[in-house]
């Protein structure tokens, strides 16, 4: 794969160019595009012409490539939601984060396969670890292209397990920041208290340069040694619906984690939260029936079988449901503070298992939920699995401590590493 | 003025059809628009043509005609966020609010002129009060619509005093909504955390009603008579920066509330809701930079100077200065929850006077922008001020307690009218 960090330190050093690494990206996507199908749109030729401008080395993200959800709006490339009904659409401004990422010195090579409305309907991308097997979604093509190394860098977005989902089954890192940390706006809405937008990369300090550069914060986490951290094993309810290879992999992590000097404490998740995971769906789905509004109300025909479904079973929950829902959700927050004040971040499995087969599911966003509607920091670390496709395991840090729980995900990383 | 309250009940009850509403309206703007121009666009013919629909009779809004301030992307009309920048462009998909207010049996009759990208750059349209002065901003041609009886309800939105201001500048009812309770899908971004829609409408019970159709929440006031609230006047440390008038029509519609059976105690907010207030800024306009990155990075020019140069301003402020202003909003908020725990409502000042002379200013949001930022129910009830320009008094509510708020609004309405 490759690394973001690194490639940015030999531009940086004078080593490569922008445009070198443009032309890395292309030879990987002639390779790997026709059999994966992580693009929705391409203009590597676009891509080769910012690369010569020159101020691209002195910019946070040093020129390198960035592939952009096709859930965001872009001015020049198409934008079509995954979706039929956006058909040739081509918006008139570009997304803020978009704007952001071009700010930061990166350039946008392609627009990534979305999910249609970045729901559960599946898209055709394969997964690069095994073609016969989902890559997840709904960043479907943002975590196939990062996994394949035909980009370092590329955006995604999560209202249930989007980002964090796919790059466990694509065995890459994937970070869901706290909520609101990057803009939504420019994003075609699923539900408003749920969308977040995140990012994918191939480690965790590839994704906290990233991250830092688009956000302008401090969220670099390879200056230092990560401090070792204390760390909370969740199981969650849903234990069960676990993997026995997953459950030994976030078990082993967890000695792994004790051998390198983290602290590990078994956590239970009070009744609260698990409340809170089980209304996610209301919130989401209530949300949707609203933010695609016009898209149902006009073009019902042209929404997957599933979603409409999804939109017809929305219509019928209540006001008064939803009002319910959201104060479980902010009780529970309030009480996820109170939780996670004597750890720096939860250990917590990214999915029930490695990526199922077949394109006809992208997974079950399970074990994504709960932690889209608290809005912590979540980052995906991923553990290779011999010949079998990779695991994920899910760091959760406190709302708004984003730095440290990358800094806990380094900490991971390095500690399951074998040396 | 057009009560939709009245219009409502007088379909329901037979009298009345939605297509004669929408010639009543339409006489209105034959005689009024050419001298106010509140419409950046108009199509009374699809509103006859809805209004013929049978169903409109029996859903929530009764075939009413709304206007949408032009912040709002429509797929049938044209949307332009009054910038040129944006001149002819036809969005794909209606804003969630506008597929709301449809599904809720409202025709939207046209698009009402908003200041560009509804920031304080004046537009064109006149105060129906007196044209010779401005009827605020940015939700100018929404107020003056209703206060000029070419519509019934009107679309806003408010970042600073968007609502407030020019319903109180107009003399009608502008009701912003606790944060979040009306989407922002599909408005045009200034400042995601501030972005707040509302309503116009003739009356308390009438901006009541139409929230309540539009929402789906039991937010009307026409039901019963309100309970005698409990009251706290805030003068605010700006109090200096009302006039001589405002300040006694404060004083006024406290002892007339009292009269009436309220209960009025005089209340000081503490150094973290003046620290709130003066930060509003920072966090607008961080947004905005970003919010408006497209704009800024490709059509710098085409924006007016003052924006332009509000936006370069914006460009210096750095990510920590505004999380450091995001950190205080958040205990501004506890601590407003805790300062109001006795209170149903706060009375305070809707803007530092009348509508100011001219149409180069659209006024000063100055006391509205700390409750924007508190996300708290705010509701203009409009002061009659013999041959003088009206005055707005301002009442604000608990978070998440909107009825609660309008029945509070509904009480003063009363209490100040003359028997």
């Amino acid at each position: 794969m490759l690394s973001a960090l690194d490639l940015a330190r030999r531009i940086e050093a004078g080593e490569l160019t922008p445009r070198a690494v443009v032309e890395i990206c292309a030879e990987a996507i002639a390779a790997h595009e026709p059999h994966i199908g992580a693009f929705a749109a391409l203009d590597l030729d676009a891509a080769r012409c910012a690369a010569e401008e020159s101020r691209l080395a002195a910019t946070p993200l040093r020129g390198l490539p960035v592939g952009v959800k096709d859930i965001f709006d872009t001015a020049d490339l198409p934008t079509q939601y995954g979706s039929r009904i956006y058909a040739g659409h081509r918006p008139r401004a570009d997304a803020a984060v978009v704007a952001m990422v071009r700010r930061a010195g990166g350039l946008v090579l392609g627009k990534t396969v979305t999910t249609e409305f970045a729901s559960l309907v599946p898209a055709g991308t394969r997964n690069p670890r095994n073609l016969a097997h989902t890559p997840g979604g709904s960043s479907s093509g943002s975590a196939a292209a990062v996994a394949a190394a035909m980009l370092p860098i590329a955006l995604g977005s999560q209202t249930g397990g989007s980002v964090i989902r796919p790059a466990a089954f694509c065995g890459i890192v994937g970070f869901k920041p706290s909520y609101q940390l990057i803009p939504t706006v420019g994003m075609k809405a699923f539900s408003w208290h749920l969308d977040t937008v995140g990012l994918f990369a191939a480690g965790v300090a590839d994704v906290a340069f990233a991250a830092a550069a688009i956000t302008d914060r401090s969220l670099r986490v390879d200056r230092r040694t990560p401090a070792a951290p204390r760390l909370a094993l969740v199981r969650t309810h849903l234990w069960g619906e676990a993997s026995a290879a997953m459950q030994a992999t976030i078990e082993a992590a967890a000695r792994a984690a004790v051998r390198a000097g983290a602290t590990v404490t078994e956590l239970s998740l009070p009744p609260i939260l698990e409340e809170a995971h089980r209304l996610h769906r209301t919130i989401q789905d209530y949300e949707a029936f609203r933010a695609l509004a016009y898209e149902y109300d006009h073009h019902r025909d042209t929404i997957a079988a599933s979603l409409r479904e999804q939109l017809d079973h929305a219509a019928t929950i209540s006001s008064a449901d939803y009002d319910a829902a959201r104060s479980v959700a902010k009780r529970a927050r309030l009480a996820l503070v109170d939780l996670m004040s004597g750890y720096d971040a939860i250990l917590t499995p990214s999915a029930p298992g490695a990526a199922p087969f077949g394109l006809g599911s992208t997974g079950d966003p399970v074990f994504n939920r709960l932690w889209t509607q608290m809005g912590t920091p979540c980052i995906n670390v991923p553990v290779s699995n011999d010949d079998e496709l990779p695991l994920g395991l899910q760091i959760v840090g406190r709302f708004g401590r984003d730095h440290a729980a990358l800094e806990a995900a380094l900490f991971l990383e390095r500690a399951i590493t074998p040396r």
